[in-house]
């Protein structure tokens, strides 16, 4: 039971860096990535299907339906070229999380990506502050790597594990001869409310580590729009990290 | 764990058009086929056995046992032939829902299918004044070729996502060759009560499509006959059913 | 994820009938079929581990460690050869259920089975005045075999439908090449007590069908010295089962 | 679904022992594999992963992230070279149970390894007088080869069936040409918490069998060091034997 990607277009990448942005607390990530997709024009080259995610279709516009799915967006840039993979979930069984973590990072492999970023979100239940952004890195000299671009990679965090595709996907990196970082931006004390702020925050680190530029006055005007189609799976996901983390007291994030 | 398709008989068909219609909600889409099957006199060509149906059998006629499954009947029609799937259960796990749809597709598309129509029955918790039959496509050029048969492919209505294997084979279809078209009963308020008056809405709208001649005049009584055999397994559909949406507050439609 | 079966002993046999009990309501079959390995005196030719039984292992005389497993046993008699299947446990996931069952039956196709008779006990809630033991076959010409035994093909009884191996054993055994009966002793109101009674009046039918002669007056005792034994898996067994029935209200018996 | 061996360094090792210290009830095998990988320097060999661990990374240090995992250590000695293995977690299917044991008793075949020593911890809900270490072996061959170290294969202890990876390794080693033994620390009554003095006593009957010598005066400390790294996957664990136990109540201990 493999995860299924169909490919769109086979574009020459020059060691791509990759951000993942996917569904989770605060939809940090999906936010961020959807941002970044929509912002830089960047053009899908794959799409990702797994027997690991829901078994549903969406209903769009009303009349037409599609899978759940995962996308793969690339862009070519100066200082170097950037695929994003987003979407509309994460896998349902943990058996499932690492075969869709092995499928992206084969693919990842293939374009020749060296280094994968992921965001994220991250709660202690409280509202925050001066709300963070927090690196974890997949090895001591990854986190070398980043700290020139000012990666708070601080250690008086509450987070003691990080649950899901973003912090596996980094954290098999490795593997595939790839660094893995996670990002993870701070967001309110209510979990599963959308959080553009954090992932405003989150986008200004990531301009900093990709040297792109990006226009971050729209995001809010955006997620507005976005919300709406959000929304459909919303629920869903709420209910399945509802069940992953129910039982877990100490699990205060999820990517 | 594959499903297992025992191949009875093999015609030469023209380019079918597959029927779907198993259970869910209201029961729509299998009493819609299961009439279909027997006012047509279909024949039976194949029956699908799955590791991801329930660990049963069922006792007929108090003596005889036999698996949980699904057929495959076909007619050769004047239009174009016919190939009709419907059965007993969907399939209990979230993977187990794909390498169902996996198996059937491959079969149909062996089978040179090229379009495939599920029926469904939807609900939104109120008692519908003018119940509707409401369509939704694989892709706008799908919507397209079935807007002529007076589908409608209405927008304000509340279906945000379909689970099961009627939504997913229409999602899948076009990895296969193959369009995809949900067809959706509107039912009474009650999610799990048989509604032989959806079923009949929506053999109209196939009729249309199919440009066959299918008398629904006996619907009603077809359906208290098959009522008790029904009966056996329904228990465990609403059951399987509830399982599934128990926890997802929007999702409204199970096909 | 296959069962794996480690052979013991190859004998020769002549078409053997297989005769499985394991362990269900009433634990009708297991009792039977461990008195008839006892009483019998056969031997072990076979033993089946499989990754669908618990995670666990059981002690044994307060010192010796085993996986769950089930044995197959012979023996060589004058009108037919006879193999027994009989065990700790049946599988825990569904998908499980349907591979165990394809283990049994392959190895029971290598062994030259024609005829599988699987004994399980069912109850309706209510003890029964006079308690019956009924016959389900795989079809109407493996009833008829059958008929000449008196087994009682009842057709006023409640059991709609029949969870787990005994069943399915029986329902998959023509895909095999052979025929499937399943024997069922009606047992108490209390699904989850051992019922020795039951099991000795669907022995009293099992030694009409297979020519055999077994002293049954030892039952009652026999019983006594296996519940020590048995009680060990019994607690795991009735959790397993009230989970796949705690909300099937209509499935009555669990073989 | 495999899990994954990443080979760190290739020992010669002539007939290891291999000793298993997984976490489990009082974490007592984990507590005395842990110590002795410590006390011993033993040198790290090889890490295991597996997509049968939970779904998330661990934070270390507040800065860099891993996988759950579990990892081989050796150390070559006078009387025989030893094995250890130990880890952040079991599996957490019942499925994903059989297939880890596979993968760690394939490894070990390949080092040659023809003795498996298990180590955990079992509690029946009373803070014990005079606690003890009761061994279960795979045969009564191996009771026999083990006595002679004054372990008790005591009879009147509460222990019917050991749910996990301890016993499982144990009571599949004979397929792979080894012989398996558990040792089992009585633990106080409080079943999660953990406990360091039973640790201490399984070590003191490992020390009599491996010839080792090992000093223990530093095993508290050790802990207490140790516990912070414990404690953040401790609560995943907890969770984790609580689905397993929570509906088998005769089920005393989990290794």
């Amino acid at each position: 039971m493999n995860s299924y990607i169909k490919i769109i277009e086979k574009p020459k990448l020059r060691k791509p860096v990759m951000v993942v942005g996917l569904p989770g607390v605060g939809n940090v990530g999906r936010v961020a990535a959807g941002y970044m997709v929509a912002e830089l024009r960047m053009k899908k080259m794959a799409e990702l299907y797994s027997p690991h995610f829901l078994h549903l279709v969406v209903v769009e516009e009303g009349d037409t339906i599609r899978l759940l799915r995962c996308d793969f967006y690339y862009i070519k840039g100066k200082k170097s070229d950037i695929v994003v993979l987003t979407g509309d979930t994460q896998s349902v069984t943990t058996e499932g999380h690492y075969e869709f973590c092995e499928s992206v990072l084969e693919y990842a492999k293939k374009l020749g990506v060296k280094d994968i970023i992921t965001i994220g979100g991250f709660s202690d239940g409280k509202a925050p502050q001066e709300p963070r952004v927090i690196g974890a890195a997949d090895s001591k000299a990854t986190k070398k790597k980043y700290e020139k671009h000012k990666i708070d990679f601080g250690k008086d965090h509450p987070i003691g594990t990080i649950v899901g595709a973003s912090g596996m996907l980094a954290g098999m990196a490795e593997r595939y001869g790839m660094s893995g970082l996670v990002l993870m931006g701070e967001t309110m004390g209510m979990p599963f409310v959308m959080d553009p702020k954090a992932a405003d925050r989150t986008l200004h680190s990531l301009i900093r580590i990709l040297g792109i530029s990006l226009d971050l006055g729209k995001l809010e005007n955006t997620v507005k729009e976005l919300e709406d189609r959000l929304k459909k799976t919303e629920e869903i996901h709420k209910n399945l990290l509802k069940d992953v983390t129910k039982s877990k007291d100490d699990v205060r994030y999820i990517g």
